[in-house]
């Protein structure tokens, strides 16, 4: 289970930058760059429990979406500046969620979203979290 | 209304071909490109009803996301063919949904996706869709 | 050699289509998409000479760029209509370039770059244009 | 002119975070996203001179790319650690070059690239860097 115990809400916050290309036409954050930044944020959830993403897929684990949702409450423009939290969801067998939300600078909530991923092995098979994952998580509860 | 009548299930169907750039380290589509195959066909789908999206632009109409979610039911692979469909949905007010679907050469349903969008004004506040977009769409059924 | 003797100006025409999540703030494509075009021609040129990119991929060759240049002569903005094309170039021992040239609906030239690559193996080191990939060039004349 | 006389080597350095979306799949980061670092550095230069982009495109001013250039000695892959640096050079009327180098996490000069731009108006038409552009850039050396 990739949920710490000893903390139920194990949030992770980062502030992401907009880039330049980021912006579309309408002078607003081209909606399929969210999923950047939560991908971002998800990766640095692992590290901050010591998983290299780098090095998780050389072991052939891979962590791709099956689902994901997202409400874009506020466009978000270019110079604005925004915190993403992230929070590991609900895992059960080969399956995890984050939710996430991402407020500017006004702390304003600006966007809510949330993915579902499988743990897949080589070929894109779903494999259970494996002992080698939870030898790795040393931080993180038994299942 | 943005829904003809007479053709209740107006879809579009589209074959996109994947780009090599959309490919990730894992060997598959990267998630966030699909959002980008869902707006070329909500714009080809306005240009068959004739209507240019640049031009719909240029006269301070948008089309923002405001929620959206999908389904990643198999990966897709560099060299898989697809067809995107695309539906338009309950429309009301300054709200439009659309429905996607993704199949892929062996005809998979690989992908399901809807987003909702609204209309609005160059100051991103909502509006009714206007007897202007009306007129320039003369095949759909009046509000 | 990858270049046809027959055909000495061995030029791939193809028309892409601008996408909506191309153009950046000021209206016009973002210029790192150009990038992307450009690879498209040069896997649609590959596939005409009957060799599939994945394929090639799949059996350990791969053609990173070493090298890339552009000028941009006028901004595309959505709605532009563009024929790109791409010409092979200067192959030798694991090098091989591409010159390409981008005009608009109007017969402009917008774009013209160019780029070289390295077959490389599946460490990255550069390796000779290899016998099985003249095997599966049957039109292209041998070194 | 942009260059400040007082420190002819303006040089800005950023570390930037590779993102695992940059990545394709020959497991290297895909050549197009480089543009979109020096972009960063860019924009982080004149905001390291006080000038918002985000405002000077809100007052009319441009500054898209007419021309670039780069070599790319070695691949870049997830997990890298990465400095880009950035000079501004050659300002002549409405023209100006940056130079562009990025070091790995191992100090190895991975890539080298420039860029030349246009200031141009509204329209695309290029203008001189105009008295506006010297007054919120105290800091830079008059023509």
């Amino acid at each position: 289970m990739l949920i710490n115990k000893d903390n139920p809400n194990d949030i992770y916050s980062t502030e992401i930058e907009i880039r330049y290309c980021e912006i579309d036409q309408m002078g607003i954050v081209h909606h399929s760059n969210y999923w950047n930044w939560f991908e971002i944020t998800r990766i640095k959830w692992l590290a901050q429990h010591g998983i290299s993403y780098q090095e998780l897929e050389n072991k052939g684990y891979f962590l791709p979406l099956i689902e994901a949702n997202i409400h874009y409450f506020k466009p978000l423009r270019f110079g604005d500046r925004i915190l993403v939290d992230s929070e590991p969801k609900r895992p059960r067998l080969s399956l995890i969620n984050f939710d996430y939300k991402i407020h500017n600078q006004h702390n304003d909530l600006v966007t809510s979203a949330s993915t579902s991923h499988a743990l897949v092995g080589a070929h894109h098979r779903p494999i259970r979290f494996p002992k080698f994952l939870s030898d790795i998580l040393p931080k993180l509860a038994p299942n």
